[in-house]
């Protein structure tokens, strides 16, 4: 470690030799555990030493995969490193447990040393009288813009944004806007364009920097500036906020708002955050596994995972019910009860194929009601072809497999058995793909998020449809009655 | 229209006021339909009339909800619209498909004004001799950029990066740097970031825009820049790549060769892109749905999806070997068929969840060999609180219906049926918690991507599971015999 000191003093050690880091950019388990032997035996400058040369967003990923205890030891064994660029880093979870953990007064502290956006990200979740002690102790200023953004609902574009921005009038030149910017010395320092704004603070245009930079000195705003910008509503919800930034490659926008005046920016390093966490919501709700997160406290994730179960208790209820109306038949002929399942199973799995694809491609507005009957058409045609395919094979194999193997099954039943299995395999695809699609579809035209309910229809439909259609061929097609 | 096209002259209608645009940013159907019309009614001018005052995004937007013909007929009526920003936007599918389309020359042409990263991106999945034809038409400069690129892998930052980038020497002063840059009119405007580097062109620092605006014009780069850089190897994976620009919050990065030296950068724009697909991914392949695009072939969609399909049957068939064993059970107390998929459904459901959670915490690096045994742990202890919910409910439930609906069972059988189904449903879940999260991490330490495979070996695990301690234990504990 001496040698990485040294390099210190001189210049940071660039980040690709981090000895603490392994081939994936992943603290190292033996790093991990050398902190944890530290804060076992006590030793808290040990635990500073190897701390101290870590990426701020490094210290944040150590956190998260400390346990609890230890992330509340370590914290008091670095308190100085624990700087607003750590905390802004840190799994909204393990964020929250730490920050009950201290007084309000170092709470405080931290988020005078971050842009609005974060400190709103440190105390939004809190316990409101948390948050009022929290405030309390912060500087007016600060508090005020921390107040005014706490106002906006959660997940808006309001919550999001920094107030700390640079706007100037259209009248400026070039030369004139570089001496504002370097004689004011309280400006930001994260900007990376240049709003122009008219004397009511309305936007007009907006510069990049590197536009700005490329330019002679006399040449006015007006004729460098694009005047053609996003403007992020400050009520816009995150995930629409992405989108347009997405769309239209933006690194940061200008917020306004209801008078259409700028409020604010949101940059793209936050963005970032966001589309990843909307994809994220999409896998975990289409699983039911509700936020999903790994530092999700359990009894959370109990409540949210159990709901979901009891309501699939409810859907397997219902394809039960379907089986028990056919008792009579299975009684009859115990073989369609081991083949049952694989009709209802495969059905669910070409429905879970097909809902996944309409379900993002309607988050990611790739899916409108302008090709939606494409996006029909398109996955049966899919499913017509899958539903062909696996028809084959598995009426085949059963009259094949069960030819030998059948136990009393009377002489050629057994082809009679694998066209009735390969017909209802068929029909539960067919069923299958346009309920992974008309589902969605339809939940998004009542304006719910598709990806909540959808996946429990169309299980539900799958599964009773398998047996319904498996069974209910067997009788019409006399292989039983 | 006549309106917009005088607001045009003077400037371009601010995005927000377009009335091509629902609330939700997404183009009209009316205003799509209004497209298909004039083309249908071969009034191209029309068509060109409509489109024209779309920013390049919609145009690409527009384009993907096209019906294939439709794009082609769309792609003649408008070619001069047809820029590199429109191309750039498009759906790789929808793309190919139109490049496919258009004469080598006009190809070339498109790509001559792209960076090179999306002119790489335009020409990579074309066929070898296509490629050549296009590339052939190029200017020998631009042809060597894209032909260095195209000699990285697949998906590296080589092709995602963009050659054309601000790199100056350790010595000159900020106002030596805006001297050169207002002087140079070949550089690039896209630049967020300028790169400073030794006299071997290794990266030795940079310095964000805003901090060079922000200083007067005689102090020395070296004093401004910030000498630790996160830097992107050339053959990085783009996963990889995404997961830097998300940790440290960068908005542009430097790529270096093998020996260190610079050779592009990447934007946050291009790697926005990426989280996207990446995280999109995982959804596509936990639920076997390929590349889950609605753009994709038919054929490729149908070639992913029935391989998925046929994987399932094998693991389904595994389960159905389970039940063909336990025949004899079966026919003794036929009500078992009937509750058997319950068991084996919820355990598949509660599986899912676990999966989902620790495919995704893998994916971000949340989750690594530091904290996987906290990880099982925790899943363990909620699929244990989830299981004692399920068993006490399905057990419950199944006690009291079946005493009244029972056809001809036993009088006092149906609380050894309910506490039967609770044990096998509390067994099967804590079985399904097990696998989610060991498969995946088992998966992931022989370094192969946990979200392909994992599934299946989940579902086969509590399908099977579940029917063989459903019936194993009605045999097990005298049921039946």
């Amino acid at each position: 470690m001496a040698e990485q000191d040294l390099t210190e003093l001189e210049q940071e050690a660039p980040r690709e030799d981090g000895a603490e880091l392994d081939e994936e950019n992943r603290l190292k388990p033996q790093f991990v555990n050398a902190v944890i032997e530290a804060l076992d035996q006590g030793d808290e400058s040990r635990a500073y030493e190897l701390v101290e040369p870590l990426h701020p967003a490094d210290i944040a990923d150590l956190f998260e995969l400390l346990e609890r205890d230890q992330r509340r030891r370590l914290a008091a064994a670095i308190t100085d490193l624990l700087t607003g660029e750590v905390i802004a880093e840190l799994n909204d979870y393990v964020r929250d447990d730490m920050m009950e953990a201290l007084p309000a007064s170092a709470v405080a502290e931290i988020a005078e040393q971050l842009d609005t956006d974060d400190a709103v990200q440190l105390i939004e979740d809190l316990e409101p009288e948390d948050q009022r002690a929290i405030l309390a102790e912060m500087e007016p200023e600060d508090r005020a813009a921390i107040e005014s953004a706490l106002s906006y609902p959660e997940e808006s574009a309001g919550r999001l944004m920094q107030r700390e921005l640079v706007a100037v009038p259209e009248h400026l030149s070039v030369g004139d806007l570089i001496d504002y910017l370097r004689e004011h010395d309280e400006l930001t320092t994260e900007f990376w364009e240049v709003f122009i704004v008219d004397h009511t603070h309305k936007p007009v245009g907006t510069c990049q920097l590197s536009w700005i930079l490329r330019t002679p000195r006399q040449i006015p705003l007006a004729d460098v500036m694009k005047r053609d910008q996003t403007l992020i509503p400050v009520t816009m919800d995150q995930e629409e906020v992405a989108l347009r930034f997405q769309k239209y490659a933006l690194i940061s926008a200008a917020v306004v708002d209801e008078d259409g005046r700028l409020v604010g920016q949101i940059t793209v390093d936050d963005v970032v955050h966001i589309i990843q966490e909307e994809a994220d919501e999409d896998v975990m709700l289409l699983s039911g596994a509700g936020e999903g997160d790994i530092n999700e406290p359990i009894r959370e994730s109990y409540s949210a995972r159990v709901r979901w179960l009891m309501a699939n208790l409810i859907t397997a209820s219902v394809a039960s019910f379907v089986i028990y109306r056919f008792e009579g038949v299975l009684a009859q002929l115990i073989t369609l009860a081991v083949l049952m399942p694989i009709v209802a199973g495969i059905g669910g799995n070409a429905g879970t194929q097909t809902l996944a694809v309409t379900v993002r491609a309607l988050a990611t507005n790739q899916l409108t009601s302008s090709n939606s009957w494409r996006a029909v058409r398109r996955e049966l045609s899919i499913a017509l072809l899958n539903g062909l395919s696996l028809a084959l094979v598995t009426g085949t194999a059963v009259s094949i497999l069960f030819a030998d193997w059948s136990l009393g099954l009377p002489a050629g039943i057994e082809w009679h058995l694998g066209l009735v299995i390969g017909l209802a395999m068929m029909a539960n695809i067919l069923i299958a793909g346009m309920a992974g699609v008309v589902v969605p579809l339809t939940i998004e035209r009542f304006r719910a998020d598709p990806a909540i309910a959808s996946s429990i229809f169309v299980t539900m439909t799958t599964d009773s449809m398998g047996f319904l259609v498996f069974l209910g061929l067997a009788v019409a097609t006399g292989l039983v009655n």
